[in-house]
């Protein structure tokens, strides 16, 4: 148990202060820096380059079996600020997976939920309660809270991809659960496309009927590259400057899970999205492209594959270098249900 | 001013019900029929046959300009169990439109809200709120609750299509409104994807961002037939008898418009699709294929192009001769809304 | 089968119609007033005043058993521009029923929804699916659509209130359903207080926990006058020239019912309501009070116990001349949630 | 920047953990207690005794004026599992607030939500967005997130209550914003019931038209102590064993507030309520009566004025030794829009 000690000039209120400590109280007005002007974020603008990524977790590859503790060989970005915590931003863990050859991450589930975004190559299917989902470059595949999920690389050149998880906030809601599964058998003659893309991916606006969706997040665990790009081209066509798209549960339009945004930029090169911030962290990572990345005062020059920490309330500023795919997820669907969500254009 | 007389045997009882009708009051106790342990519908199962819709279509396309009364040339199907009143079931307005080549037919807004489902041909451009919609065979248009609409036949061969209004359920609850407008100038130059498309149709849970979708209907005004069709396979792929989809509004989930329900059928020859029933009217229109259907007690044999009336909770069977693609639009948004939908599996 | 017939001057056009209507179709452009402006009603602006009411009410009750045929003792109140249908507006039915000391109609249930409104008396207790609910002056009473009811009158006086059903509408969406229930036994000893008030009426945003209400419609069945009325004395009390407050569902804020609006207006005299007119039909009863009713272009002198109808669109102004308290009813909720509700203050 | 050190018995594996601190990543196999089975809470079952808290606030009106640092003269309960952070659980801030004769709290507003809760006393109003609200024993009163609020003791005694905010859950979000205000004057002369409630705390189910509730939070910002008791007294008369009502929005039936739910428990004398846990941190607060409290393996004595902490799925076991009355508050609407709620009974 740690008690804190405040210190007084005035004997009497000394008294009053060890009286306090010593019953589990604390007097408020000692207490500074509660409540700010603005958010004042511990997790700072930071950026985990490409080059270095690749290389450890490669190295990692070589080094590690896969099964060596929490059943995955995952390096997670450890934002500076956040005094040695796993934590890209303060809610969101944001990490790369490298999974080799042949190998396979064992079934489990959580209450934190994840996403995977694959920046390049293909050969895994990631098994979502029994539904294997093949992942190529440019994918994002959901598995939400307590659903069953394993990695199966049935390619044969290992397979990196981005792993983003809203673990702090459920950790901080003193929401873990956690439980082992029973691993499935997926081979390279498994189908290409999933269950759930069969029922619920056919086409904008196009639900099944006779299927009742799960409650709270997307039926639809995959979004392809192929749609994701279309939307985007389609986006520019209708005359905006950039195409920004939100990923969304097709039964409800909502965000695809109760704690995670999902969007895609496309920024043609030469163009600058104007200054912007809006509370709650948001990670990017780049697809494609290059752009200079002002956040909060710091700037970044990004490059394809590079994972980017954007803390709460600090201003973005963007500029697309090479024609720029940013893929961004967020913890905006929480601000918003709980009606803190602000922003604001500079 | 009708006044309504009940007898009876009593002249005590008389005098009274003659008291009543001059104070514009009537006695439940002889009002029967009101309370059925069913529906009991005037309408009644019908179809009408696409060789006869095109030879008088076509007739009236020689002998009526298409701006004659009502701005539309414009055949309505009336169910003969509602005594001359031009509704294809109790809710539901059906007809088929018919535009020659070159002809318009000008800019007008109602708050019956519309849809067009193609059953052959193309050339036909529909601009709803400014936006020119091109039409195909198998599309499905909305020009919903009071967006302005229009038709430009640019091509060079007449078109004719499916219309299905809420007319008969807004003129019950005395809510038509009506507007002429400007029309529009299209030309075979248009661009082939709408505005509308281009901003909602990227994909399937791929919304566009800082795009305020209007409340209550589709920001989504056409669904084509190769998304549809898409879906279908998908469906049949993984593992259904026949396939049965919804369209739905990308942005919520919910149903096209909050009057009336859209879903497209696929049933591959000699299969049944199980005896069902349903609170609320139907309106049916095929696309491809034959098929025996089964409604309360009725029996029709169904080709391309007919449309067919299912009034409430009347059984359908319907069993697919050649590969079926059935069109069914519904009032049964409007039923779970108020609590009413039933449904019944035989 | 009705066919209809229609004519032209030219021969050719004369067979098209022949033949249109032998196939059950008919030209559009010779149907007028489908689409029109404004909504045009066939109801009229009425009102049915409560000596006549209360004079034939009881004749009935000397006249005609309870339980012959209906099962009810109900006078329906049919506009004069209905044409002999025995509803106040287009689609609300309004009634007095009326039942003699120690008699009693039996239960059963139906899909229309039914309103009571108690405008004098007591000693009735009706039982809604076996909670027994004592009514009283002022008190509204839900019986929603599907749930068993029967009134008992254990008092020592015959009782009179009003019924109002959306009848017409549900029998227009072809969704009536009947059934015959058992009755339930009630006495004067009965609790004065229903158990959905127990559960569901405990105070303002007070609701208990671990009772799913049911879906769609109010738990809470019985209005109280005392807490009516409490809540117009702090409308008035906030300032407000006249109180007007909405019953509604405190498990969710809606409307009691998902096809009827219940609303009290109190209007001191002298003070006059703004005109103002909406979509929908209403039927309003006068609780306590006197008042002049401008009503699309008709007026009316209301007084205490007078039911008036209210169609759509009309424009309605009211002035009290004596301290008014005014119940109304709507099928506003349809409106609101099929995207035709229009308001418009003069 | 605190880098975490890694180490392991092999060099190699030695080298890639000190290149991962360099670049600001870590291995997730080396992370161990990030997935646990079941929620494992810093925070640990806890009771602040009522006699130390009055005893150490009155103590602290002596010594510390009230405008010394934070506005406010609060003692805020230190759940010891914490580390010294100021928090009763996890993601709730519990304190007492004390507030001397003709003292004031001055005018501000933050994102944290805060609640009052009265457990003794009168005299106090609280100003939220110019609407003085007067505060008795049993009262809870709410002052949602960014709305302008302050305190004036305008009676002739001290007075204290519960505080609680979510100022943790807010601040683990990074969406803190704080504001001054302008104060407002009041007098013992101001009206005893607030505009909030005039508009708003009509009856169940009563909802003033005109007036459009704020988003998100319940526009009636007291529930009186009588209310809540009538709804508990029903609630046992409607034959529950204890009584257990929440705390709702009246115009959507919601929690009062995106964050906090906040309910109330009458337990009779010696009847036990069943053990339960539930994902999330409740704070109780004793308003009357004497219980035993089973928490997680602890036990607590409880009496009128304890404050009792209650980790997330920590089991509750509650037995009322002389009637109980206990109002509890907790982040459980969070854990339900985020689909991280579970319950269990024993």
């Amino acid at each position: 148990m740690a008690t804190k000690r405040f210190a007084s000039e005035d004997p009497d209120v000394d008294l009053l202060y060890k009286q306090l400590a010593e019953h589990d109280l604390q007097p408020l007005w000692e207490l500074h820096g509660l409540l700010t002007p603005q958010p004042r974020t511990r997790a700072v603008p930071f950026a985990w380059k490409s080059d270095v990524l690749l290389q450890l977790a490669g190295r990692a590859g070589e080094l590690i079996p896969v099964d060596r503790g929490g059943d995955r060989r995952v390096l997670s970005c450890a934002n500076p600020g956040l005094d040695g915590q796993p934590y890209a931003v303060g809610t969101l863990w944001a990490a790369v997976q490298y999974l080799g050859a042949g190998e396979q991450a064992p079934a489990h589930r959580h209450t934190p939920a994840a996403l995977r975004f694959v920046l390049a190559g293909r050969g895994v299917w990631t098994v979502v309660d029994g539904d294997p989902i093949p992942m190529e470059a440019g994918d994002l595949v959901l598995t939400p809270s307590w659903t069953f999920h394993e990695h199966h690389n049935s390619g044969d050149a290992p397979m990196m991809w981005l792993d983003v998880l809203d673990l702090p906030m459920v950790a901080a809601l003193d929401a873990v659960f956690f439980e082992e599964g029973e691993s499935e058998t997926v081979t390279v003659s498994t189908p290409d496309s999933s269950r759930s893309e069969r029922l619920h991916g056919g086409g904008p606006g196009l639900v099944p009927v006779g299927v009742e969706p799960p409650a709270g997040r997307s039926p639809l665990l995959a979004y392809r590259w192929a749609d994701t790009e279309r939307a985007l081209v389609r986006r520019l066509d209708a005359g905006a400057r950039y195409a920004h798209v939100r990923f969304s549960d097709p039964a409800s339009g909502r965000d695809v899970m109760p704690t995670m945004r999902c969007e895609m930029l496309r920024v043609p090169a030469g163009v600058a999205v104007p200054e912007h911030r809006q509370t709650g962290a948001r990670v990017g990572c780049v697809l494609h492209g290059t752009a200079r990345a002002e956040i909060g005062g710091r700037s970044f020059a990004l490059s394809e594959g590079d994972i980017v920490a954007i803390p709460s309330w600090a201003p973005l500023r963007l500029t697309a270098e090479a024609d720029l795919d940013l893929f961004v997820t967020s913890d905006a669907p929480v601000l918003a249900a709980l009606g803190l969500y602000r922003e604001q254009q500079s």
